[in-house]
């Protein structure tokens, strides 16, 4: 293939051909010799390429001739499994929270909430602000807006215990997103193939995140009562697996739903000190507190050992996809770095937008009444389980979080119960997503964000028949 | 830590400690003996702990009170460097084209066009439109808005050669900009470890994307003539290494500006596809094309060995991070599995406004106004460097893109003349960043897309005069 004069050859009839109409002669042998000043045994092998490549086809006696129909091998792509080897990582369907419910369904699975639990009127006006403003066509540094990054530190600030040095911009770095901040957070703390701790059952994108850095998720389990991972085993677990680094979300943890309390945080903290040990505090539900308010972890500590994730995404919109991450020390500019590398920088636009919103007075006021909205929303769901599916076994009803989470009852088939539920309108998630390893029962996450609240009941007397369909 | 009772009175006072002034003094040991029915050894260990912590100040025969000052320790995170281990891979510096120059500086080294070369009529038109419609408070799909991947298919189809399958909407994942492109890409196609052929010089981004992914880019020179990359050197590479994968710019390359001849990209097609092997398309430059129009690789191939990437942030706006990926196959499959676990989705308001721009008549009329201010500014670039500062070797003026590549006199201290040339108000870019390994030589990367291109003269003039001191 490193002959040049072939190559010439076939390139000079390749453009022949793509101006030529299909079915027309190819210039004789002896053209082409004079043509290209090439020896006919080139001109042979040009031509006998093309024909390999379905381009030309020869008809013996008669000539050679642009092939009439488009060579109808179907797509062939068997070669690239061979080149792509085995994946790095068990290659994830579409997540369930991350389907899309046809119109008309209960979307108990939903991951993000609804248009009418977000500030849409103030999203609206801040993103046409920003379209008008220098942020549409201009280039934010790598960490971030300085203002917004000034906020999300201010945010901290405010509730980090008054003997400890707060957190300022400069700890700040924008990510697009929590998912795209996990992706970077566990790059930069955790070497390739080393454990990271996790919550068991913790948030399913974080385990796709941890698969997709390369880290090892080792499940740490968590009560079913809400009170939160066990100090001695997660300091059995740093111990066994040598890790320097545990993922948690200790408010309003997804799926459980616990809150830790203030002496079962400061308990984690320590024994993350004591491992010299990072705790990633992903605290997702921030603006989603209903009886209590979040009690950030990063508020306890100014040594360098929490790192801090807050998102607007999900209390915002979708569409403004601006989240924080909050570290101090080298693993702040591992984690800047990571960012740099993977996306240079977040829109400006965006976070032009996000802190165009959090600015507004409005942004204050939706908060509350969106305090009210899902109170109202997890009473209406938690009293249909109570009163529809007894044998939906509530073990906490969360204090935050925008979700309730199920225990079934011992061998229900949960994917078979999801299809069924599915088919009959009701989309529900099954527990497993959120099981790092083996799942400890079996569970379904339900949400109350979805478009239909007054559904729920309807929506839980469909799961309890599918269910009950299951045991006859 | 595991002693519970200890935990237990550590949390107690921790808590009395927050509410109680600096400088209280605390109960007697007796008290808290009484209060948390404790042992006095473990209300010693509690009171030890927090001390140890710079909360309590034991005056001996006084008791114990609350720290007056704040700890005086100075932030010391020394033990997150043995937790974080050695990096992943090397930690870029802020790069040279991320810099911002000061105002006035003459930026010949910017990354980005200013917004004299965006379509900024265009651009905040459509992102008003999308602040308004669905796209603002709604979640796209993974893989990306279908109108807008329909129109990436299309725009690679026209130039599809006539015997090929085109690729379709379905081929298409909407990445938010070619660095997270670029990241995913090199994930998915190329195990840890293994080897990934790249162009040397070659895009410093793509670079730094591929230790990030913890693949080993391996260098394959391109001449200094705008040919491109020898296919006997390509050949020997894939051969010497086993990669299955082969990074380029086959149209205005960045740095060297070369747009490869149809016969070359024939000729490369034909060695990676020996090799059973991918070439990624980095067709970073489609919208700038001055003397030519760009040829895609991706249009002389329908068996899946060309990955194709193309992003609007350059043409469009930096606010608008939108790029689209394609490919077939298994390897399309991984790069969206990628993706989403990476962001989930790219932002659907962004997504809307590039498709609104893109389906503008406005958008072809910019376009074709933008060839000729590039036209120009390369001119004026060009013609400065031959007046002012011959000893600069250009050995191609680039049929498009947004640069030129200079080599410069062999012993030049290239970092000195950035920072010269810096210290005098002109910003210039040292080519050692664009070179996988050792460089070339030593080269400046000049941009003509900043503010101020009747300056060109003044900054050529200035950059020779600081090159002149060097070998004074």
């Amino acid at each position: 293939m490193n002959d040049d004069s072939t190559s010439r050859l076939v390139a000079g009839i390749r453009a022949w051909i793509r101006d030529a109409p299909a079915g027309a002669q190819l210039p004789s042998t002896r053209q082409l010799v004079a043509e290209y000043a090439a020896s006919p045994v080139t001109v042979q092998k040009a031509l006998r390429r093309l024909a390999a490549e379905g381009l030309l086809e020869t008809r013996p006696g008669v000539g050679t001739f642009v092939r009439t129909v488009r060579p109808s091998r179907g797509p062939d792509f068997g070669w690239q499994s061979a080149a792509l080897r085995t994946p790095r990582s068990v290659i994830p369907r579409i997540a369930g929270p991350l389907q899309t419910a046809p119109p008309g369904a209960q979307a108990l699975h939903a991951g993000y909430p609804g248009p009418d639990l977000l500030p849409e009127r103030l999203v609206r006006a801040a993103l046409g602000r920003a379209a008008r403003g220098a942020a549409a066509t201009s280039r934010p540094p790598s960490a971030g807006l300085q203002e917004l990054r000034a906020w999300f530190a201010a945010e901290l600030a405010t509730s980090t215990r008054q003997d400890l040095a707060p957190v300022t911009a400069n700890d700040v770095v924008i990510a697009p997103g929590s998912q795209s901040a996990l992706s970077s957070i566990f790059r930069a703390l955790v070497a390739p193939g080393q454990a990271l701790l996790v919550e068991s059952p913790t948030y399913w994108g974080a385990i796709q995140a941890a698969h997709q850095a390369g880290v090892e998720p080792v499940p740490v389990p968590v009560a079913s009562d809400g009170t939160g991972p066990d100090p001695e085993e997660l300091d059995r677990s740093f111990r066994e697996t040598g890790a320097r680094a545990f993922y948690a979300q200790p408010n309003y943890a997804n799926p459980t739903g616990a809150q830790w309390s203030l002496a079962r945080a400061e308990e984690i903290l320590d024994v993350v000190r004591a491992h010299g040990a990072f705790v990633v505090d992903d605290d997702w539900a921030h603006d989603f507190g209903i009886d209590t308010d979040p009690r950030p972890l990063a508020a306890l500590d100014d040594g360098g050992h929490v790192v801090y994730l807050r998102s607007l995404t999900k209390s915002m919109s979708p569409s403004i996809r601006v989240a924080a991450v909050i570290a101090r020390g080298p693993a702040r500019d591992r984690i800047l770095a990571d960012r740099a590398a993977e996306s240079m920088y977040v829109s400006g636009l965006l976070q032009q937008a996000a802190l165009d919103v959090v600015s507004d007075p409005g942004w204050r006021t939706h908060l509350r009444r969106l305090r009210e909205q899902l109170r109202d929303r997890r009473g209406l769901l938690v009293d249909s389980l109570r009163a529809h599916a007894p044998e939906l076994q509530l073990d906490l009803v969360p204090p935050g979080g925008l979700h309730l989470w199920c225990r079934l009852p011992d061998g229900t088939d949960v994917d078979r119960l999801v299809r069924d539920c599915a088919n009959e309108g009701v989309w529900i998630s099954s527990g497993d997503e959120w099981f790092p390893a083996e799942p400890s029962g079996p569970h379904l996450r339900l949400t109350f964000i979805g478009p239909d609240p007054a559904g729920y009941p309807d929506a839980v007397r469909t799961i309890a028949r599918m269910l009950a369909a299951q045991g006859s």
